[in-house]
């Protein structure tokens, strides 16, 4: 193979392959082009007008969704060409240009708001996670993402959590096993919870399981968990929490994690720190599209 | 017919057909479910338990996409039965119960996390708005949200605006022309453009043109415009904008509002004010599901 | 922006972007492939025979449907090359070359059926819409279409009518308030119905109202309706209507237009025509694909 | 099995597996209630009015389609319940009820118009196809429609016109083997065409093989072909044709097969005449619906 | 036409359209790419590195599905060019290289499985046909397929047998009508089903009919069927059938035919002999993709 | 909630949700009615005829695809009634019945191959796995499948493994890490490869590693690797291998494994033996519908 000599570089933010989600953006193109496309782009731009625009951000941010961004223009209109400046887990400064796109001028005016719903919105999860990641510089705790993400659009969500510095959980209910208070009520405690879980899963298959006390966690380390998620703890019962699963399983904090509490949920030692928030209420990145030369 | 003499409800906040949005909640079981389904509860769960489940606001607000959610654990098994306290546009106290559901406990448990995210996400949107809308009260504004949706759920979104006393802008490109800035510089001027898009309508279509300065509002009246949208400008310059405007065409301010600014945007006189950051930002509101009876 | 200098050339039958309709296409093309193909063409004609075609007009008429009567040979073979010689809009002569295609043999006669019943159809519903537009010449009123549509192809029917010199009435029942007598009824009259309809609607959204007398007509007026529809009134009546309604609402007269009687209606100074039969009953243009250099 | 000893009926009118044709309605209903659906009824309906409406034929016709008409309002809400007055295949008077729904007031008005595309156009194919039936009566010619279809509609189209008493002809592509004269001109005759295709097809395909003149009709039956398409022969030669053919291959008429020349054509003894314009032109029939008890 | 002129290839492997299949592979590819893709490939191989592969037979067999296997590489990255040594219908030796793909390393080993799955499937059918075929090699009879096909991959399989030398039945309940017993017993006898059929089916439509008997073998000849099954009769039985039937009828035999019994079957002069087993249990061909120059 | 009580079963080979496969059935339904339905029946059998049918095993076996089959019936028609005697898991005699339907005879006689395409071909998954873990039984070894499946049913075909009573492994290549030879190449060794995926992967994501000779297992296990594949190992290397990696690592076996050599694979220790054929080359159980009370 060619280029196997040269130094490994991670593409956490490489964007996923296009067949993963390149119909969510056909769907979104759908959505505000309805029956009869652009009344007011057909009305008044003449159809050979050839236009070129860039997609800056008002905003100083962390950019995540250029490829869906500029998928909107290319799906409407194969001939627009673009250029990227700006990769997906950049840091955008106020007013730069993190994308040029040239081509059809009705296609651009077309696509930009879906190109921007787009980009706006992966951007604010990506930047809301690089401040949380900021947050915790200097602790071993890793951020990480949830379930609770927008329906449809959980693969580029969880794309941008990683664009933000951010690493990923679960992408479904079916690539790990998560126990939580009610499969522990039904199984009748900790330990049977896990022993049905180990008996069913496949041999990849990893477990956690959620403790709210720190009597469940020595049930859960003596039932042999791989990992812990200790939700609302006081930070004192989180240390010690911590402290005891130290190299037998790796813990989990969440609950009520913002940039202001952050640093001291990681000060106990924790080696992640999850936060729904990201993917669900994370405010969008300001961008705008910028025509002319 | 029937029921013809019973006074007339208004019903804002009826669910929409599901033909519009099941697709979208199918679309979400899928994204969590993967292709192996809920590893967790097949292992814990026997498959006849039968459980009773209320979804719960942990959080005041206004409650929308109670529909969706429900359909979320109905798609998944058709024998979950369920019954709706807060139906949307209701305001739930912390605690409230929305709904509650009853059925196989593996469906509940494998549809619980589908259900809450579409409920959080679209009552955080309602929420929002109605206090957006409070802010306003006693004057003549009413609040709208714009095309800045997020991709795939624009149904659901405006449906969540009016859930919280707003009213809904275009649905997309195609039901109403909008001539902003781009347009006004491709046609020469905003006479020009709005004479381009006259030609070009259909006769239900309206026309609204953005405008920056009251010269530009004075050639839009002039024009024959049915809507203006005044973007960003200041107070002063606003109101005269709306007094020249009155009774000749409907005024728009958009532009940095919020809780704090709306209601001396609308002490203006203005007729509408819209909000992207409405069905963009709008932080979830926070929905859990409780199992047991 | 290139070319913004250029004089503005309206472009009512500019081909929809292939978004909003290819999937029509492709599914007209596995309509007809079956699962096997085109046995006839594999059994008798050879993969690498090249072949170059032209669709043509067997009758004269009015041209629509270049575009997805193109895009049938392209996506069954991405290799088919074309050249259009008549776009859509154009008057071709018995005879007439519309379009040239050349390339593989077999693609070019699998998808022949296909791109033939698109080009008919809607050239068909072109030429009788031109045949109608000529018919109210010198006239004020404008030919509409309505949503008496065939299903699955009203956006390209649409676009036809367009083609034909037409213009487009509603698209669907979400892009404009369309009050018809069920509506009068239920409301408990004309001005009820209007006001219902006037607090529900946002305001880029026009209402029409369906009214059968003159009474109604003046209740309609009063109530500040954006246009009325005249169904089936007597001549007389209708240029009654017209007069009350002049610099007051949009008049739209309906029922029973052919292209004997249309003249006579326009003569009333009705400032709209609608004819369902256009896209429901207009008989498909002839076309055919003739073989060979 | 019971019912095992009842008379056969034939039923050439029974309604197609909703698996095939129910996706059609799907689409359009979406085409038409688009993001927003029907701002009109919305406003001015209230959701739980219920309704009672009859689909009645407004002119006299064979009925097609009351299948996928009746669809439209049960897909729009499952609540909706229906009768059927007058199955496909039926012959209604002006005036009579096809069919009658009840439920919310709503469905009703919503799915009306998509419910009367459907009924009007299969309604008017197999009227056409009825009447054209009728011209024929006393001789052996079937009357079969083609691959002349509107796209996206063929299944049912092809039922309508066995509602009118018609025959099939293929399809598809993928059910038969019908060389045109550009099979012929490629294979070198229309001996070779017919052994190439007898050697390429599987066991059950049948072979039917377009002829212009009695020496190609002559190889056609040398060639051993199941079928002759004896396309635009004057009367004389085609009733040689079919002398010639007398049990040695079914024989087909086509080209420009009216209501008028059928019967003429009939007489010379043909097995199959054949006519596109069943179910590419044949105008739709008036149908409507009338609420109220 | 250019290329008239040159000798007939028969292209009985010649691939089926992408439309008819890329879908299939389009869910292939997200089957196993799931939401979060290739995590292996992702995390340890650079996302600019180039490889080229082969794909090898490891073991000898006839080649079928090359165009969907190496559909699977372009479908995820446009960019992965191929080249196709071993067409459908050719023989592999154990070790043979079947075609070359040169493009993104990550895109080659994401896509590889999928392309491996349809490859191997496919070419386990074309080779065990191709060995039934070689059994009867000799004798008149040819060896065609059943709908006994792997759910939603027929037309591949039907293709893949024709790469194995052997010949298609139907391709599904609408292409021909097949009598079997049960519907017999329903009509209350071979020659009322013949007829019943016969007066409902197209003029294309061949009839064949499933008997058991030398009684009902008489029966079906007599009311004209185009073909009779002639399931597991015994051989002698069998060539008696084979002699009442000839000229008469197309015969086919079927039941526990294996590449040991066909030989046997084939000497009674039987037409068709169908094998369920090589669509639903012939057993894949070991093939493997060798990454590196 | 109720039944908590009771005695946890364990359900393997419960269904999976009808959302993760029903889509499949359906367009194996349509594969097989294509647009014209099932001619024979259609022209043979009253449509108001009631049927009961059964289907049964013809030979002996484990039976899974119950769901799916009983899915093709009632997706055709919802009146279409059944009853499961032998449910996934089941084993079957020669000529047991599997389950009963009740219903029309159209619809039952119309769904009946695609019901058994998917009971045939899934049981006979199950039956190859079931005498998989027969061979092995008394040693600690589990049976596992591989992703060698067919393409567009691996959820089902997962699921048949498990009602054979093996266990699966990947669903897909983002639900865990497997490191094969490519990627131990690229990566420079197999412990750079693993800490590359270590890096990359999330907490909750295991890792394994193929692994060729001893030297590379100490690596792997030093580095920390979650589980390693010991392909094609002769017996002695193996047995070693399972020795050292005892309590460090999950330990597979792969490579020409078959009923015959699985005992002596099993007799080593290993944690698991794999073999793609299970799911890509397993024969067909015989199964059949019977008609009849």
């Amino acid at each position: 193979m060619a280029g196997e000599g040269r130094p490994h570089v991670p593409s956490l933010w490489q964007p996923l392959w296009p067949l993963l989600w390149e119909e969510a953006v056909r769907r979104a193109l759908a959505e505000d082009l309805g029956r009869a496309g652009d009344l007011t782009t057909d009305a008044i731009v003449p159809p050979d007008l050839v236009a070129e625009a860039r997609l800056v951000a008002r905003a100083a941010g962390r950019i995540a969704g250029v490829a869906p961004a500029l998928a909107a223009f290319r799906l409407l209109d194969p001939s627009v060409e673009s250029e990227v400046a700006l990769p997906d887990g950049s840091d955008a400064d106020a007013g730069a240009t993190i994308a040029t796109v040239r081509g059809p001028a009705r296609a651009i005016l077309a696509a930009e708001r879906t190109a921007l719903n787009f980009l706006g919105h992966l951007s604010g999860i990506a930047t809301a996670t690089r401040d949380l990641v900021a947050a915790v510089a200097g602790h071993r705790a890793r951020i990480v993402c949830t379930r609770k993400t927008t329906p449809g659009l959980r693969a580029l969500e969880k794309h941008a959590v990683r664009a933000g510095g951010g690493a990923n959980h679960r992408f479904g209910l079916d690539d790990a096993v998560l126990i939580k208070d009610n499969h522990v009520a039904l199984a009748g405690g900790v330990a049977p919870a896990i022993e049905r879980a180990r008996a069913a899963a496949g041999h990849l298959v990893k477990i956690e399981v959620e403790v709210d006390t720190l009597d469940q966690l020595d049930e859960a380390l003596a039932a042999g968990t791989d990992a812990v998620l200790l939700d609302n703890m006081p930070l004192e019962v989180l240390r010690q929490a911590v402290e005891r699963a130290r190299g037998r399983a790796i813990t989990e904090a969440s609950g009520g994690i913002t940039a202001e509490t952050a640093a001291a949920v990681a000060a106990t030692g924790v080696d992640l720190i999850s936060a729904g928030w990201l993917t669900h209420s994370a405010p969008a990145l300001d961008v705008a599209l910028e025509v002319g030369g």
